[in-house]
């Protein structure tokens, strides 16, 4: 494909995307794809002589379109939401042209200086105490990694290697395997301290267990990989409050602050931990400001080395839309699952699970866990909205998570006279 | 931004791409800029109210440009080529847009189903034995990782947690860290066994190592990141012998095979040493097919729980090259390095320092390491071209990677004459 035809098809994709995300309502929410559906309708190995672009094209719809879950339909409240927005597609796109592999600052400079202003940046939108910070040449910084488990890793090992070297000066004759068994990670079950779990969005108190890490010496990492962007507000400010006692600290701007996947942001305390633990120097990497304290060379911060120019998205994203644009999202998510969390209290069939602090309402059919089964089952087999589970303790819980980008009060209620009407069918063939 | 809008930004951003690569070769390929040169640059924060579309594209050029190392450029020579085309942007645009996270079967089945046909149909191409693949109910199977970094460490943990399971059973009285004091990982200097090393692209002799391990029931991890791509050749393939001795492999699509970043192919032979090491299985991910042996649930292969729709990439780039088209680029790319080997061997001055296999020349001016420290600091001060050094034993010398997919003998031609001159000016130099 020469340019000109890039020009031509580039332009008829741009079309195909703003098509498919017009008309994603009039879409089924979940498919009706059976496993295995894929492989007959494809050749089973590549071809020889190129395919037309037509012929691909055709084959989204033919192929693909039958197989998706819409993350981003307004009827999906699945999960946690996954980013989208226009801002920051037109930035992914420049960010695949431009296409270089920012492991080091000489690289690609632009790659890894924008993002640590833009790190900065979002570490004031969420008042981070400014020990997180790279500006004023203080010793934290930020880093976009492409996932919370990522980060959570990078944390881990940045700490496990901080204790061995601490360990190493205090008892220079214990053994590693001495060591190794010596060392502790404390967890809730739900791993690290995390601000808004997966499971009903709670919170780990850190005014409790951040002064106590600290006393002990002991790496506090604190997750808060869904409910972060919703510190950008200041009434949602104060569940980060604690985070001052925290080593590092991370969250999902790709989740909910409408930067695409991927990009999980990370701070810490000491850049001096993380580069300590994961530094590589062959010679091939090395470049002349390396060793002038002026630069960052973000593989020394992260697992893989590669790094695509992610910053762009966030530099896009949060100029098109300001801060003001991007609390506005979120308390319009937030107000959404307090419209369905009032819909639910007014239905004496139904309780709720948990407190609704953010975008997340876990609710139930008062009854066993068997009805509520029953009707998570009809309702995802109806597929008009799509939602899952959860256990709280031992009960089975519906998560009704707001998702999308283009999710209004209409489809939250019309969701609720969905799922009451299902709720009226389980019950009454229970009654049978 | 409203999906009005999105359709005209995002045509000009095609334009603004095709430009960008049209006029790449005008550019100077490495930035003149100084460490710390962007901040000064923007706000220090991010805007309360929404900037424009228009203000954002001009920064492009006045911000963003001026510090970006073109790794497009077919002048640039430096590391290892990192996959650019005009169908693997197509696809990222359309990745994008659907923006599923497809961390289980049911979070979107054409993700997980077309990564796994497309890495059956890519183990083909490289004639991979075929235990490594998912087709015909093998125990094997693919998937694309973020980098060969995580393959390496996926790979790593999974041989750990098998070594730990065997050990158990065997000395049930072994505590966990008189089994850790146990486990060997046993790597060359370039780490794991390696095709094509970064170094000077040089291989591990798998027929020699293989049956060893095989024989001493270790895991063999076999990484190819670079060299991989070359397999697909016939007259390369010979290089890959052995691999039927593995238990793990892998390779980067996107450094050689014209898949941008990010895509790094892994195959294994058994999927449960993976999906053993790394199960994950919360309620909400939970979903009535996850029991029925027929899917995958590609979260259980990899670090990160999310994962984008990566394998669009393959597909659109295998059908609009064809295995001919891949062919050809690959073969372009390797007479380019012996167009250019052959260059230096014809002048007395300069030395050939490994055998030439693929895209990569090491060379340098016979002599000391000083005065080809001295010709690498020319030539990257001059940024005409940019290439980047390695150390051959206790030698300094210059690597010559075929990088951009658009270079020509015209390229690499003029690459040359200018890297006389400069040598011609250092030797000059020291004779004063």
């Amino acid at each position: 494909m020469n340019t000109s035809e890039f020009r031509r098809r580039g332009k008829e994709m741009v079309d195909y995307v703003a098509n498919y995300m017009e008309g994603i309502e009039g879409r089924q929410v979940y498919p009706d794809v059976e496993p295995g559906y894929l492989r007959p309708l494809i050749p089973d190995s590549a071809p020889q002589e190129p395919d037309t672009f037509e012929d691909i094209i055709n084959d989204i719809e033919k192929i693909i379109m039958p197989g998706v879950t819409h993350w981003h339909s307004p009827y999906f409240f699945a999960y946690f939401p996954t980013a989208s927005s226009y801002p920051a597609m037109l930035a992914d796109m420049l960010c695949g042209a431009i296409g270089c592999i920012g492991f080091s600052w000489a690289a690609s400079p632009a790659c890894t200086e924008l993002e640590t202003v833009m790190m900065d940046w979002l570490g004031k939108m969420l008042e981070l105490p400014k020990a997180f910070l790279t500006e004023n040449a203080g010793e934290g910084g930020g880093v976009i990694q492409g996932s919370a488990s990522e980060a959570t890793l990078v944390a881990l090992l940045a700490a496990r290697t901080k204790a061995i070297h601490r360990l190493q000066a205090a008892s220079p004759e214990l053994t590693q395997a001495a060591i190794m068994e010596k060392l502790v990670a404390y967890s809730s079950d739900q791993v690290v301290a995390t601000l808004g779990t997966t499971t009903c969005c709670s919170f780990d108190n850190l005014l409790e267990v951040g002064p106590i890490c600290n006393k002990e010496d002991m790496w506090l990492h604190v997750d808060a990989a869904y409910a972060g962007s919703a510190f950008i507000c200041p009434e949602f400010r104060h569940l980060l409050n604690g985070v001052e006692f925290a080593d590092s600290f991370n969250f999902n701007p790709h989740k909910w602050l409408l930067v695409n996947f991927d990009c999980s942001a990370m701070w810490v305390k000491k850049r001096s931990d993380l580069t300590g633990a994961f530094r590589l120097d062959p010679t091939y990497l090395k470049h002349s400001h390396q060793d002038s304290g002026l630069i960052t060379d973000y593989r020394h911060w992260q697992i893989p080395l590669g790094r695509r120019f992610r910053s762009l998205k966030m530099w896009f994203v949060f100029r098109m839309y300001g801060v003001k644009g991007l609390q506005a999202y979120i308390r319009k998510h937030v107000q959404l699952s307090h419209e369905f969390e009032s819909l639910v209290l007014q239905d004496p069939r139904f309780e709720i699970c948990a407190e609704v602090t953010l975008g997340l309402v876990c609710f139930r059919l008062k009854g066993s866990n068997k009805v509520n089964e029953a009707l998570l089952q009809r309702i995802n087999s109806a597929k008009k909205i799509h939602l899952v589970p959860c256990h709280l303790r031992d009960k089975f819980v519906l998560r009704f998570a707001i998702c999308s980008r283009t999710v209004e009060s209409a489809h939250v209620q019309r969701a609720w006279e969905h799922i009451k009407e299902l709720a009226a069918d389980v019950l009454q063939a229970e009654r049978e």
